[in-house]
């Protein structure tokens, strides 16, 4: 019989909570037992909001050493992900943490060689789209052989539109970041270098900002990515892939849609809301983390992945402001991640 | 060299003077040499603005007798069809007639007498949906074998909406008509029997008149075909068939359209003019006509054509009446139609 | 906190062994204590092979009877299901019944009436569609407005091949049963009339069946449906739905599917295994199930909805042998069921 | 009343003679009144092949010459293109000119400076993309203002297979050519600088070059165009146009096409041969320079379309053999051209 693993979670904001929320009522086999927040009465409102029988702890610290939970999620603001994440390692337990896995590529580093030191996978990276179905769907395509090698990949990630707070820069580390961690795991390769062009800008976007950009990477066996970022589309949010094979192509699924015919329109809509697009990613890897923990196996994005993500992002924005052709260099793989 | 076959024309209302520009502009090998209409000062006025060298005559037997007529084409009022057909072919002239042949299955017949007792083809009947290419290539993969034989097929007649002089009949006479045509072509088969049904009339449609309708056709090889016709369905003007074939379905082309994202969108217009669905069809009908009859081989819809649109039309009326299962009953098809 | 739902399981056959890995392993809130089989041996295997700790009860009313046993799933034979709902009725134990609800509209009828005694629903009939995400897009277009009011629907339900022991009438209770179900939950409205019409036989089909069919339903409201049902398509298991109303039309969704450009084809795939298309939409249904037993409120397909498909398909099958048009009559719909 | 064109057509080759059926039987009021090749049997045997009534000239120029030759086509090979261009203008007689205009910038400037001075527009280039039922409706779009400005387009150019003859740069001279004269007039725009990445080889390329390539072109007004040229990409002849505009996006149409169920597939085919995919531009373009001629007014791609193709397609094989961003330098636009 399945008893269920104990998880703390570390952040109770927007993110902490849908998690909370999934563990305790879509998932199977979790039960939340701790919580914490910089801001504690925020994370007790929580716990009284969901009807949950969680503790509240007073730090993440006192919560990983909390002798009922087995397992930790970190969804507290990034800069505290690289503490919290080591601390988890430190106590051998398993440690599930959002985006990014810390804010700089030296702090992945230090995470994975703690975790090697450790024996054993202990850190899973929350990048959901490769629990996407669509992904996985694309990605049997590819690994059937059916459209050959790929060599070119064709993508456009666009959000309808941004805010004031959003830079040039986090078109890449809070947009892009998505594909440099999915597009790796689709072709199973490593980028090489990264060059990014803006073309004219949009009207519609503010004034601060570059919008759109195209971001074109080169991987280790020479397939070349287009990505074109363009976060003020203002249509909907549209994520689009498509691989081009040695004798074919494969395109990610667009979401289905009930196809109508009306005002002089054979239409199907698109999501306007990114939560929409990949909300049930999120449930399937919640799971996969629950039930590699208690199968004694974690196999989703590794430190290793987030630590090639964050190389590959610094490389994209120096990229950004240098207009060149600019290497990723990624520290050799350790055997330990396969 | 091909020298241009001279043409009379008889009646310069809207589908005559389309023809005329068409045999005079856009076709090649034609010319308009001789017009009529019931209103003369109108065919003199069509002449003048379309800037062609033809005589008016003073009606429709004096064109045919004109010896530099070669053939003609009759674009009149229906009632008067049969009476100009007739007599083209009795001056043993090629005659192109605009739907209907003749107003009545009895009038069909003696078409389809005289131009036996004539010994050579002369009559094509305009119904323009056979030279349509996406009909031609629904045809092609039919009769490649790739789906099968064909059991079932589902079609549509959309138009946005009729005006006040269209009335239930009309449904059959003017819409479903060029069903009954093109179905038969489509299959190579007769309809031996029919079937309306009377769907929940559609608020946006006048009080007189009942739409939408559906037509249950029933063909001398078993295949079931079922037709909705419904002319106020506000969208666009939109014409669907799916063949259902043993081991596998076809389905006639969507009009070739720009796919937009925008608005939340994805989307292909749909056409609202039926003019526009057709337009091309209409020129390659004209001068498979003007070919085949420089070539002493019309191909085109045939007078036993017009004939078995008659006698389905008038079974559907029934049909429509009686609300019964009513046989379509064709005379023995003549060697002679091959 | 949740507490789980215990239980008991009526047949392990293979829809029975599904629901009880379906209510271990994927859904929330639920556990299997109990199960039996008309072969008891095969009953423990599957206790064991599933690792569940369950115990085998020497029949369905022991099982029903057991104290720990708070709900019960009916997935024995047909013939069975109307005596184990009534018992569940009677001890007051919410009931999940696989389809049939009972092989008679009588015997529908019986455990209606038991329902409506025992003042409050507890019967929930496995009919699953109307859990599938795409019929609920469906819904949602149509009951927003957007189409107008439905006046037709088009429908096909067709599965590539079927057995040597599936006879002509099975196209209604084990294929029909399906959109008899869902098109009275899509439209919210009852059949009136139903006529069945065989179109020229496939060649695919084994000699004592016929194949394909339509089914040409009436409903209260007036719209006209048309399901066409062929189960030796050949191509795939797919399921057609269009609704036309008084404005536009709308489609059932196509399950998503990676879009191949290969071999001189743009091409998505079509499934060929029916468990495929709706294997997502039975784990909503269990789980929609589970949680309406612990919140007191059944709102899944009724025991009203198991007798109206009952009383449908008894017409269809008159309609299948008659060639008219048979009235589907209805007893006067209970308050109780709203 | 139409009188015909008279045409003389130099070079009787595969594409002559398509142009010379094409004036004889398909297009309206023009006729063939003069051929030549480099072969003189060859051109007489056309002659007689088609069955047209056209005198045999001893070469290009003495065509030119003669009388009756009102317009001229140049259909020789590529090198001679830009004398008989020439000598066409030195005899006032418009010229219709296959690709290339001229094999060297220089000459496509010297054509330029030669029409100036002529003072009216004698020169059509052959570059049947803008009249492209598809690209005419995408143009229609763009202009309509319905996506906003363009900021981005993303192109493929892929062709099955390429024969032993064909190298490297040919990507850019005989394929990619015909994305610069199109898109330049899609947008009405020039390039600034073009940029070209190789991607990993295809296995499916012979030894001698380099398959795809990915060009990467800057307009004056910012637009970032990206091209994916793909010579053996196997499945098919696919010609794709996205155009990412500031509100919405807008597709080149695919080529209508039956829509099959079969084979577990759903599926449009994809046209194999070039030639069925433009097949009807060719008629429109031809045409356009017929009418053009009769009226006075030639407005289908200009000598100075052809001048900045021949300056694109210099600076793409720089880029190519570069790596390197490199500038693409017109002259000034002269006012003649508009």
């Amino acid at each position: 019989m399945n008893m269920a693993l104990k998880l703390g979670v570390i952040g109770t904001g927007a993110i902490g909570q849908d998690h909370i929320r999934r563990c305790s009522k879509t998932l199977v086999g979790s039960q939340v037992v701790a919580v914490t927040d910089i801001n504690l009465e925020q994370a007790a409102k929580v716990v009284r909001e969901l009807d949950i029988s969680a503790e509240v702890y007073a730090d993440g610290h006192a919560l990983i050493a909390a002798p009922d939970v087995e397992a930790v999620l970190v969804c507290s603001w990034g800069p505290s992900h690289e503490e919290y994440v080591l601390a988890a390692i430190a106590a051998g337990k398993p440690v599930f943490c959002e985006k990014p896995l810390a804010v700089t590529a030296e702090g992945c580093r230090h995470i994975v060689e703690a975790e090697i030191a450790s024996g054993r996978r202990l850190v899973q990276v929350g990048f959901m789209r490769p629990y996407d179905q669509g992904y996985r769907a694309l990605k049997a395509v590819i690994d059937s052989g059916r459209i050959g090698e790929p060599l070119m990949l064709h993508c456009a990630h666009r959000n309808p539109r941004v805010g004031e707070n959003y830079k040039t820069d986090m078109a890449i580390t809070d947009t892009l970041i998505h594909e440099l961690n999915v597009l790796r795991w689709l072709l199973n390769d490593d980028y090489v270098s990264v060059q990014v062009v803006f073309p004219r800008k949009t009207s519609k976007a503010l004034a601060h900002m570059k919008d759109p950009q195209i971001v074109m990477l080169e991987t280790a066996r020479g397939t070349r990515i287009d990505v074109e970022v363009f976060v003020n589309c203002q249509y909907g949010y549209d994520i689009q892939c498509e691989v081009v094979g040695e004798s074919g192509t494969a395109r990610l699924p667009e979401p289905s849609q009930v196809q109508l015919r009306s005002e002089a329109k054979l239409s199907n809509e698109i999501l306007m809301d990114w939560k929409d697009r990949f909300i049930a990613a999120y449930d399937v890897e919640l799971q996969d983390f629950i039930d590699g923990v208690k199968a004694g196996t974690i196999f989703g994005p590794s430190a290793w992945d987030g630590y090639a993500a964050a190389v590959s992002a610094d490389a994209c924005i120096l990229a950004q402001n240098s207009g060149a052709i600019v290497p990723v260099t990624l520290a050799m793989r350790p055997a330990f991640y396969g």
